[in-house]
């Protein structure tokens, strides 16, 4: 039996069937499992539902548990090399063999001046990639200025003129990481005619756009698999932009898609990363790796050293002062770390490449296959970005008397030319009428509680999106939710009631 | 058997015992399970042994351990609502249930208007906290001042003023919250003359000092706990500068002493704390949650959210728009989120809260027999700072020759001088021979491998810390590593050779 994947519980449902404090005395364990059982299982989402076809997915698996079991185990705050050697040293052995499974270039390995480190998500990889370019630019503008109030006022100026940048897709993260770090932030543009990728011209364009008002773009999140539509930016034409502009940190963001960089089949996408900063990608989402799991890649180690190290007498050891171990605080915001690395061996352990690699492919002929029913029925839906990691987005067609022509057709020229811009008043309220539908279609399936997706808008388009990516993800589900799918576009479109 | 608590391994041990990467295809968990005892378990430090009394403990327990295998089978990232709602209403209901057993001021409870939230450590929530304070005086200094490149520039002029403020003592954690935010950072005097505590009148002093100058306190952190000595500052003192000053965020870092605030005798502690913005304690230090675990209490949870929350289309749904629901990832850096509350509420119901305070005051108790211990023998040890939450630091004496006068009395007044003031080049000698045979020994002790302590060093001095707070500490292991270290004491003061 499949639990339903989303709870059927409202706001607030939670406290009234607990008590007003903890208890006085202990309670035997098997109270509190019964509890589990009667109030927390109701009020679960769950993630590993193939039903679950929403955001991206968030993969468990019995190596990934049994990691954060062995973790939970040896429970330490292993922040420095002797605080548990074995956490530091596996930790960058595995990062090493991912860096080699993804065919990252050989700057991102720990033998040179770069490496890995993991960390507990991609937001915040981003943020102490972002601060840590912000860093790098004063000390690269203000060389051997020495310390003092001058220097602080100067480093000060330069901060408030520094602006981050990210595909209008790009994810939150970065804008929360300007946010934070206390910078400006810019979106590059990003238009349906590029597939809603950043192209190296964009990026160009903006930078100068922005030097010439006498700001300082600095950092740049390129995207491999946006969150909205699995968009990769323009990698070979962003790479120019990096020669051109070397005080520019790129940090390539792959959260979701990253994981389909094990397969040689899209191992192109690494090339291009040679020339730039860093890159992370969560073994979380799509690797069977219990959350949470985000692979952060440096190709400068003491870029990020330079900028997070702080060393008070209580943390001085010997080992530290040899500089023969890393101290992977150094590379982080917090100080304390769990073992995470244990997982990432036991997940690569029990799968092997290829059984990871099966797993991956399986997911992305499922997007495929979903689009392919997609196009089986043009008049209902329209694909807005084609099946890519597995995930489609895609709109519902308004009933025909608004169309400005008759969407029947599969090639569906009325509604590609409004995709593409919208010339008469027809149009645009074809597309007004577009989103309402297909709004209304997401939010009715959604109620429905069988399926969990999500819905975005991309440049003024309201889409759906499908994710065919959780472990248990099947064709016999992808089939249902299409029937779904096309049962209450049928009923919106014809203007009836919710069932 | 005990394991020894430090591992017997050099750096780099581990590669030479790894293959170069992944297998091609998957190998059985028996295979696994023996490496990690075959070359893991040889590298691990053993936090959870009687033996560890280094840092600050990271006790574990089965409740808290149950609490991450359940979270590990819940498996998602569960950053709003709607992505799990038993996540977001567990974790704020034991929050309440954690202030109240804390007895936190109301203003903390979500009743209200503040709230609690479960962060991973104690430097996240400090930075958290941090950024929110800088943007929140930003928004009071710019009111209405419409959105655009004029409120940019403002806000960057604004922000380039602003300093954290820590005691010297503080943790790291603030100053590296303060080069992430990018403001400046100054410390306040906490003397031996005040137990190496802030004082209401030196915080005062060093804000009106910066504020002359044109600078900007925003942020101070209050430390109930300190990392070398469990210094507690002047929480009365300063409350009143907080009345005089309510743009400076004041932060109450208790990381490790805040487990004792369950007990009521602590709770005094607490009354001052209504006074101020914020205030954090990790269960996973003292209270028996497996790693991580930072309870950050706010007082306004709306300073947080105005800071934090960016909604993208990916994010929007029903029920965050409703404002019934808490979105926790509006109160934090990072957006997925683990279901934490779990084990904290596991843990509360298996000890209970009698439980639970019998294993603070045992450990409390320890730290003063340990304490005892060391004044039996006056002629080998002073005492720098009395058993505080089971810490005491402490220095070995020099030998004789070159005191200034015997220090073989218990009361030790020669000593007792030269650790208020150097008046003369005796006693800067004193202190300098001090400071070299207590590190000399901490180093031999450690090297043996037998206890694993940390030093550190406040206003000068070199201490040993000796911290007996882990789970399984007893009277019997205080007595062992006291013998050790009288051992250790009189080889070094002796001029022998080590063993």
């Amino acid at each position: 039996m499949i639990m339903p994947v989303l709870p059927n519980v409202s706001p607030g449902y939670l406290r009234p069937l607990l008590p007003s404090g903890p208890p006085e005395e202990g309670e035997p364990w098997s109270d509190i499992q019964a509890d589990i059982d009667k109030i927390i299982i109701p009020g679960l989402t769950h993630w590993q539902s193939p039903k679950f076809m929403a955001f991206f997915p968030c993969n468990s698996s019995y190596p990934g548990m049994l990691g954060e079991m062995y973790s939970g185990a040896f429970n330490a705050a292993a922040f420095n090399w002797i605080c548990s050697p074995a956490v530091t040293e596996l930790e960058t052995v595995v990062m090493d063999w991912i860096a080699k499974l993804l065919a990252l270039p050989d700057c991102f390995q720990s033998a040179g001046e770069g490496g890995g480190i993991i960390q507990g998500t991609a937001s915040e990889v981003v943020l102490t990639a972002l601060v840590a370019a912000r860093e790098r630019l004063i000390r690269r503008k203000l060389g051997d200025m020495p310390e003092g109030d001058e220097r602080m006022d100067k480093a000060a100026d330069l901060r408030g003129k520094m602006v981050a940048l990210g595909s209008e897709h790009a994810h939150s993260s970065t804008q929360k990481a300007a946010v934070i770090a206390g910078t400006r932030f810019r979106t590059v543009p990003a238009p349906r005619s590029t597939n809603f990728s950043v192209s190296g011209k964009a990026l160009r364009k903006t930078i100068e756009e922005l030097k010439e008002k006498g700001l300082e773009p600095f950092y740049f999140t390129v995207t491999i698999g946006s969150t909205g539509t699995c968009a990769v930016d323009d990698l070979e034409g962003i790479a120019e932009v990096a020669r051109d502009y070397p005080d520019l940190w790129i940090h390539v963001d792959a959260a979701y898609a990253g994981s389909a960089l094990i397969c040689p089949e899209y191992q192109h996408l690494c090339t291009p990363i040679a020339n730039f900063d860093s890159f992370n990608f969560n073994l979380h989402k799509w690797l069977l790796t219990n959350f949470d799991c985000s692979a952060f890649f440096i190709k400068r180690r003491k870029d990020l050293i330079d900028t997070y190290s702080i060393t008070p007498s209580y943390l001085r050891n010997q080992f530290t002062e040899s500089g023969l171990v890393t101290d992977y605080r150094d590379w982080q915001i917090p100080l304390g770390r769990r073992f995470r690395s244990l997982k990432v061996w036991f997940v690569l352990r029990t799968y092997g490449v290829n059984g990871l690699r099966e797993f991956i492919r399986g997911h992305v002929k499922l997007g495929e296959y979903f689009q392919g029913l997609l196009e089986t029925r043009p008049d209902v839906f329209s694909v807005v970005t084609p099946a890519a990691f597995a995930l489609t987005t895609f709109q519902i067609n308004p009933s025909k008397p608004n169309a400005p022509s008759s969407p029947a057709t599969k090639s569906n020229p009325a509604h590609e030319a409004y995709l593409n811009d919208f010339t008469n008043d027809a149009e645009a309220q074809y597309r007004e009428d577009a989103n309402r539908v297909t709004k209304e279609v997401y939010e009715r399936v959604n109620a429905g509680g069988e399926f969990f997706l999500t819905s975005t808008v991309v440049c003024g388009l309201y889409v759906i999106r499908v994710v065919s990516a959780v472990e248990r993800s099947e064709e016999k589900y992808m089939k249902r939710v299409f029937e779904v799918l096309v049962d209450t576009a049928e009923d919106v479109v014809k203007g009836k009631e919710k069932a």
